[in-house]
């Protein structure tokens, strides 16, 4: 009855599967001029700038529902509220800016007490801590099933500081923090976990010997340390990028936005042990979790050469490529030589699994 | 398993009805001091101010979830993605200043097509197109029931528009925009015919003659002519909020931060037409749905009686009442002279029914 204005949409479907999660978003955010002066970037970064002045304002946000992002079967809601707020504060700092606020919205349904909610506070508090932001607002409603947290972090930096998907260009070294692959792990491990726990109550899980990806799946980290590092090594990345959705597909945010190309040296790629270890246990190809698995939360980013000598032995930086002509396209260049075309296959938000 | 570090929350329960929405926010987000010099006004505040330098930001977000805030089966999708975008900017324009980029985030099953999508983002363009607001940012997920919107809108200010919900003093006029209860009628309307329909779905449904407590509901406006209004007029409201909740609840909040009483007039409430002759057919009292009915989104502000002559007899502004000393209470005058103790009795986002 009252959709009288809109008739149409009652014959007209395309399903979600058919479109993809960039191509919807892209179809329904054209058509949005900006119009205010203070919107200097809006939709397609990890962030949106805003001049507020003297500083440059960014402003990112990311949705987490039950079911999706999270299984309460297996993630303290500590940890959540934690996580919610850490993978904003990933795209404040893969701007180069410094966040500075959040706010938070939650859908509940009666199915949660105030003492679980509170939980999942303490883990925002947490955050709030450890990165030094303050919670300045947020909604608290119901919901009929599950669990929705919304958080949107703020940030600032100076005009000339931030740094954009956009800006490598051919000959930058490609450079990612820490090691990948992990958090994907720590998500198998618990799943399976979880299936045996399904299937015997009484059976105690087997989490020995995995704490590194599973602290890496639940209570990841922004990397905070890096953007300091290399703001105390005056070194400005010319493009950044960080990874929530899997190393290949970042590369090609970066070869998109910047119109360049990147070889990728398999070689180089930071792998933690235990994820060797379990890819073994899972019958896993390592470096197809490395390029495919998601919420790594590391910064990926390209440098001039000339700051090379600045980077160059420090441990928590990987020189994994460079950046080529675009036509070269997205390689992989493999231990025997080979040379393999990137694809996207990280986290699509429109399908239940996301194993690569 | 994964709740081995939090083993307390097993045992203890407090139902989040028992303990109502103001107290839930106000237990979780205690024990977070404002860290940054930027942090003016965090949570308690129609939106929480940031001092970017030369200009303040506000910023201020809104979550809306399907059954909860709205049923598609009256709710047309552009419709809501208007309101979803209004509901946030009435909160803007509630601290006096001007909206000026918003983001939006959504989370929908799969149960939707993308034209429906798409009709929503259409109702968010009009808004920002009608309020002169970007779109800068968001998030698409998925959701395994209904659909989310969560949207959060910045404004700017300078230092001393910005207008609290504190600063009323006794003495001060109590002045409301528009008219109330509109809204809530609507609602009753809309529900009413799907009753109707849901009985019989050859049925029509009957919705003329309510046109504008139909649009009340379904398509509110912010009231960016009110401000711009006062500041032609050179007045500025002592304290200020907007009418989400209902009358009652709002003069309560006002009472609360401002730290005065309210004696509001029956007689002076504004109410439409349409308004006394729905409350006939339902059998409702119109005082009750107009203290009670939330979704207004009109103004409610605190006015120096110096102002006064600047305002009176402009049609769009009513002077309902005024402040006094905090021990004379928050009270109703009757049009039989009557004096009546004002509640909250407006919406609570953990309750179901709302019918006051």
């Amino acid at each position: 009855m009252a959709n009288q204005d809109t008739p149409q949409q009652e014959e007209a479907f395309t399903s979600l599967e058919s479109i993809g999660e960039f191509n919807l978003i892209e179809k329904l955010t054209r058509d949005f001029p900006l119009r205010q002066g203070s919107s200097l970037v809006g939709i397609g970064d990890d962030a949106a700038v805003l001049d507020f002045n003297l500083e440059q304002t960014v402003i990112t946000t990311d949705m987490l529902v039950e079911g999706v992002h999270f299984d309460f079967t297996y993630v303290p809601p500590r940890h959540l509220g934690y996580k919610a707020v850490v993978v904003n504060l990933s795209d404040v700092y893969a701007m180069n800016a410094r966040p500075t606020q959040i706010t938070v919205s939650m859908a509940v349904s009666n199915r949660f007490g105030v003492e679980f909610l509170e939980e999942i506070y303490a883990g925002i508090r947490l955050a709030c801590e450890a990165y030094d932001v303050d919670l300045v607002g947020g909604d608290t409603t119901s919901s009929y099933s599950g669990l929705v947290l919304s958080v949107t972090a703020l940030g600032v930096a100076d005009e000339e500081s931030i740094v954009h998907r956009k800006g490598a260009k051919p000959t930058d070294l490609l450079v990612v923090s820490g090691d990948v692959g992990g958090a994907y792990l720590g998500l198998q491990v618990l799943e399976r976990e979880k299936a045996v726990f399904m299937g015997n109550k009484e059976m105690q899980p087997q989490l020995q010997g995995n704490e590194y990806v599973l602290q890496r799946q639940l209570r990841p980290e922004a990397r905070k340390d890096i953007i300091e590092l290399l703001q105390g090594l005056e070194v400005r990345p010319t493009a950044m990028i960080d990874l929530s959705d899997g190393l290949s597909s970042e590369i090609l945010h970066l070869s998109k936005h910047s119109g360049v190309g990147f070889r990728l040296m398999e070689e180089k790629i930071p792998i933690d042990p235990t994820v060797y270890k379990l890819c073994e246990e899972f019958s896993l190809n390592t470096t197809t979790i490395a390029l495919s698995g998601g919420e790594d939360y590391e910064l990926l980013f390209t440098l001039d050469v000339k700051d090379h000598d600045k980077i160059k032995g420090n441990p928590n930086l990987s020189v994994i490529g460079y950046a080529t002509d675009l036509a070269e396209g997205n390689n992989l260049l493999t231990r025997d030589n080979q040379i393999i075309e990137l694809k996207a296959r990280g986290w699509n938000a429109f399908k239940e699994d996301t194993t690569p």
